[in-house]
This record gives C-alpha cells, sequence and structure tokens, in this order.
C-alpha cells in the first residue's frame, strides 16, 4: 500500500493554481519510538498555507519545492510509539496533505479529540476546532469584546469570520460583517445574525461604506484581511478601539507587495491597540473556548458554515478556489478512504 | 496694558513658517466666576500642535485662521475665580500663546504646581513635565519594559524621546536610538547613555541598521516619527514585541498625503502589540511618574535637554525650528517679563 502525498509543484505567482500542486506516492512511512503513524480524514484548508509557498521562512520554515503541502488535519492513530495515544484515537495536529503521516510530541497543535457522537467529526476541523478557537479567542482575549460594543469583522463569511460574526452576536455586541459578494453579504446577515453586511467590491468608498453600517463608530475590528480593508476600518475605529490582528489574507497572494497602509496615524489619534496573534501562543485559553462552543453549536446557536471537497487529489483545486475568495465557511478536504478502511464515527 | 497673542496667519505648506504667525495685541480678558487669569511664563512646544494648523479636527478643533496657536503652558495665577487655586500660585494647561490666558477647570492638562526650589521652572515645561510624563508613562504601561529587553527610541535626542531613553537605561534596557545628525547621535549616545544610536539620513538601509544596532531583535519600540522609521522598525520586532504609539512627527507637516507602512503583516507573524496613548488618558499615573523623574533629576541620573527660546514674537521662529528637525531637546518659549514683572522663582 502506498501514501498518497500533494506535493509543491512550483512556487505560486499570485493566487495559486491548481497546476501549483502535484501528487505523488511513496512508501508509508514507519513510526520509530516516540512517534505514531496517523491516517488523515480531513484537511483544514488555512489561508496561512500561502504564505509557506514562496520559499521564504513565514513563521514557519516554507515548504520545499517537491515537498509535501502543510497542513493541519484530524487523523486517526493507526499505531502508536508515543505515551498517551493508542491506536483508534483520534487527534488533531499539524501534518501533511498526505494519506498517512508520522506525528510525535513535538506536532505543532497535537490535541487528542474527544468527538461527541452527535457532533460531525469535520467540525473539529473548523467551527470546533482551529477557526472557532481562533474566533473565539480573537474576540475575548484580543479584542476585549463587551456587549453593546460595534464589532467589525472581515471576511465575515469565512471560516473564523462566520464564527466569529455569531459568537459576537451572541455576546451581545452589534455586528457587521465585510465580504466580497451579494451571496455572501445576505447570507451574513440572514444566516450568521449579523447586524449588517458590506460588500467591498462594491460599495464605492469602503471608508464611507464602514461608517454608515457602524453610525457609532467601531469599537472592535476583528481583522482577516489586512490590506485595503484595514486601512479602511482604521477610518472607522473610536477611541479605545481594539484591533484583532488575525490575518492579512488580502497580501497573502502576493507577499512581495503588501498593500500600503496610510492610516496609521489613527494609532495615536484614537489610542487604538492592535494586537496580532496565532492560535498557538493561547492554547491555554482552548478548552474553554471549546466548551463554549459545543454548547452553543449543540444549541443551535451556532451554524457551522462547511464548504468540503472530497478526495485528496482534489486539495490543489480546493485551495486554489478558497484563496480566489470564492467559497463560502470552512473548506475541508475530506479523505477518499479506501475500500478496506471504515470511517470512523459521522464524518460531515 | 494690552495681551500680546501670537495667531495663525496662514494654513501651513509643509513644514511650518515663521511668516505662518502673526503677532497681535489686545485687550486682557477679564475672568468671571470659576475663571481665573494666568500669566504665562513658558510654552512647551510641542509636535502635536502641528496638527491643529491645518484647519482641520484632530483630536482637538482646529485653530482657525487668525486664532490664537494653542500650547501648554506653566503659568502663574493672577486672578482667581476657581476653587482651589488662588494668586500666585504656579500652575500648568492647555492655553494659548500669548501674556495672559484665562484658565477654568476645564482647562486640559490643568494642574497645580508644587516646583522646588532646586529644580528650574522650565523643567516643568518639559523633563519634568508632559515630556517627561509621556516618555515615563509610555515606556511602562504601554510599553511595559522589562530589564534587559531591547528598547529602540525614535526622535531620540527630542524632548520625549530623550527622556524615553535615559528612563530605559536606568531600568536596565538596552537602548538605541534613531536620530537625524550624527551630533544627536553622539548626544545620545554621550550624554543619554543609549547603546547605540542610528542616524537614518546617513546609515542606508534603516531596518538594516537597526537589525545591526539591536543584534538581539527590538522588543519595544517607542515610536514618536511614524513613516519610514515605523515601518523599518517593524521590521525588525521581536515576537511578543509592542509598539508604543506615542506620536507621528514624520507625517504632521504633511498630514494629507502620510507615509504608506508596507510591514503590517508582522503585527500577526510576531504577535505583536501597537498601543498609542495621549498622555492625558493616564493622568493618575503621573504622580508616580512625576515622583520618580524627580528623583532622577535631583541625583544627576538623567539630564534634562532644554532648548529655550526667549520671547513670545520669537514662537512662531521657534516652532519652525523646531518641526525642521533642527533642536536638540525640549522647545520652550520663556516669555519677555515686562519691566514691572518680576520671575516668581528660579526660571531655568
Amino acid at each position: 500500500m502506498l501514501n498518497r502525498q500533494v506535493v509543491l509543484k512550483r512556487h505560486p505567482q499570485g493566487i495559486p493554481l491548481p497546476e501549483d500542486f502535484d501528487l505523488v506516492e511513496g512508501a508509508i512511512a514507519q513510526p520509530t519510538e516516540g512517534q505514531m503513524l496517523v491516517r488523515n480524514l480531513f484537511f483544514s484548508l488555512e489561508a496561512a498555507i500561502r504564505g509557506w509557498l514562496d520559499g521564504k521562512a513565514n513563521y514557519f520554515e516554507p515548504i520545499p519545492l517537491g515537498g509535501a503541502i502543510r497542513g493541519p488535519s484530524v487523523a486517526r492513530v493507526v499505531e502508536s510509539h508515543l505515551a498517551g495515544f493508542e491506536a483508534g484515537d483520534l487527534i488533531f495536529g499539524l501534518h501533511h496533505w498526505e494519506d498517512y503521516s508520522l506525528s510525535d510530541a513535538n506536532t505543532v497543535l497535537l490535541s487528542k479529540l474527544s468527538p461527541e457522537p452527535d457532533i460531525p467529526l469535520s467540525y473539529y476541523s473548523g467551527g470546533l476546532g482551529g477557526s472557532g478557537h481562533t474566533a473565539y479567542v480573537g474576540l475575548h482575549e484580543i479584542g476585549k469584546i463587551q456587549a453593546g460594543e460595534t464589532v467589525l469583522i472581515s471576511a465575515a463569511a469565512g471560516a473564523t469570520g462566520s464564527m466569529a460574526t455569531q459568537i459576537a452576536k451572541l455576546r451581545g455586541c452589534n455586528v457587521v460583517g465585510i465580504v466580497g459578494t451579494d451571496e455572501k453579504a445576505e447570507l451574513v446577515t440572514n444566516t450568521l445574525g449579523a447586524n449588517a453586511a458590506v460588500n467591498y467590491k462594491t460599495c464605492g468608498d469602503l471608508a464611507t461604506a464602514i461608517s454608515q453600517a457602524c453610525p457609532e463608530g467601531v469599537d472592535v475590528y476583528f481583522d482577516n484581511v489586512g490590506g485595503t480593508t484595514l486601512n479602511a476600518a482604521l477610518a472607522c475605529m473610536n477611541t479605545f478601539g481594539r484591533v484583532i490582528g488575525c490575518g492579512m489574507i488580502s497580501d497573502y497572494n502576493d507577499q512581495d507587495n503588501p498593500t500600503p497602509i496610510y492610516n496609521m496615524w489613527k494609532l495615536v489619534e484614537k489610542e487604538l491597540t492592535m494586537k496580532g496573534f496565532l492560535l498557538y501562543t493561547y492554547m491555554d485559553k482552548v478548552p474553554a473556548a471549546s466548551q463554549q462552543l459545543h454548547e452553543w453549536v449543540r444549541a443551535g446557536e451556532i451554524t457551522v458554515l462547511e464548504n468540503i471537497t472530497e478526495g485528496l487529489p482534489n486539495a490543489g483545486w480546493a485551495y486554489s478556489e478558497m484563496m480566489r475568495g470564492a467559497t463560502i465557511g470552512k473548506n475541508l478536504v475530506a479523505m477518499d478512504l479506501r475500500a478496506d478502511e471504515t470511517a470512523p464515527l459521522k464524518m460531515h
């Protein structure tokens, strides 16, 4: 039996294309002491991966040409030589886009999952995984949201933004989402419950549109995109406002030419706090976040939006779709299990 | 007896010129209930004033053409109808560039001074006034400096920067100052005790020069200038670094064309905290700051750098000199007292 891998065929120019990736086959690795062999079930497609495709360090080592794409997955332990884990366990961790990965105590984001039988396993890659935890930790630990405040959220129909929108509403905030299509705008207001949505592609001057949608100004801006949207949001911030620096996807496709920011004076004038964060720094906050998110999902107060692509060979295509902004909610790749494999639980 | 005022003759184009100001004479105002008439003694020249000269709101109302320039001063109470103040008291507050001002309970930054006889009164406009307090509060409350950290300070030979440089050294930090002349660089290292100084005008690529001067990276950046220096500093920040947003003087002379910032991605990648502040938000921290600064000044551990221009008619010229970067330390205008007036204390 062979191990299929999606590898980097060439460095993308701008938005990644399916042809930037290649599918190769090789031997399945043998775990040694301290390691475990895991069968990947779901890959979480992350904007951050784009930063590793250019051959330059970007808080992780770059992925070399011919190297397997690095990405977080939900996986099942096949064979374990690592204390605390045994065959059959379900885990989450930063693995590679392949059938079987090696995992060990140093695997980034490694955690054992205890999926609840009434909750789809796929949620643990998104709404009840990194995306949900990022939204929750960002709003509470970084943004310090308070009921009654106005919270502006970019990429509000995306994996993290859709969760942040719902969480902020549940906390009693006024929520305005920024999106790139009218379909997403409708989703954000109708399904996710935002007070308003702004389509940045059609609204004309974005700062004016944000001001109209946020008549009392913006207290907290959850920034997933950076660039011109960050620039416009800065112009609309209230005194003592907070900017949650979660991601800057608008620049990920062309990191050598970042969008200039002109409104930094607002930092001083409005006494703003801008704070960037990466989830793995706040792992101690994840258990409480996870518990609260489970409660809300189970009570039907949060809708987890998923866009699942079936089959490892389609991972590159799915990533390209996501990075050109064509998708809604959490993007996942569900592994095409083989005939001799059985799904462990309710999958999705 | 008439009241001389320096007024705004025209909106400056770029760096203010002496001809942008005019000296006029009028009647001395009469204080009514709740007001006091004060005799200004020293004006503190502030970069922030530049933002009020363009006819646009900038956290204060703009100064209208023909209106007196607004600026903080040390003053002596001449006549008081305000509870808690009496004739002869020395005060600090945001007044106007004129001989006599009206002051009341709503005067911004209003405080009663208890100058110590061994300390020059002029210090209360600078090193032991707003500049020193801003440096102290910024480093401690916003930057949260720790001994052993590397602190980068721009405009390090300026009023606030020269105090911040010395305070950070006294707190056990490695301090690197950014300045615009070799004379200032020498002052910052030799007189103020910084570990190194970088002349941004002659160093070539600024980020490279900062990296060389800060071999362990930058933990805290005290930003007085914004613009290209902020951009370069962002590139050199360590993970969890803090940027103290104190001022952005590099853009004050041309606020319609702010310098673009390209390195905002560092906010997320390095999990930075950028926090802007205005001293008046932190007035509760000023008494402790003032006490510590007095101790250091009296012990000779802090040198207060002053550049005093004599005479109200020269205020516009002095401001122009400061805003083109030609001066060192705190810029003050000492009022030309009249023959019938006696200086209240050791002046400077």
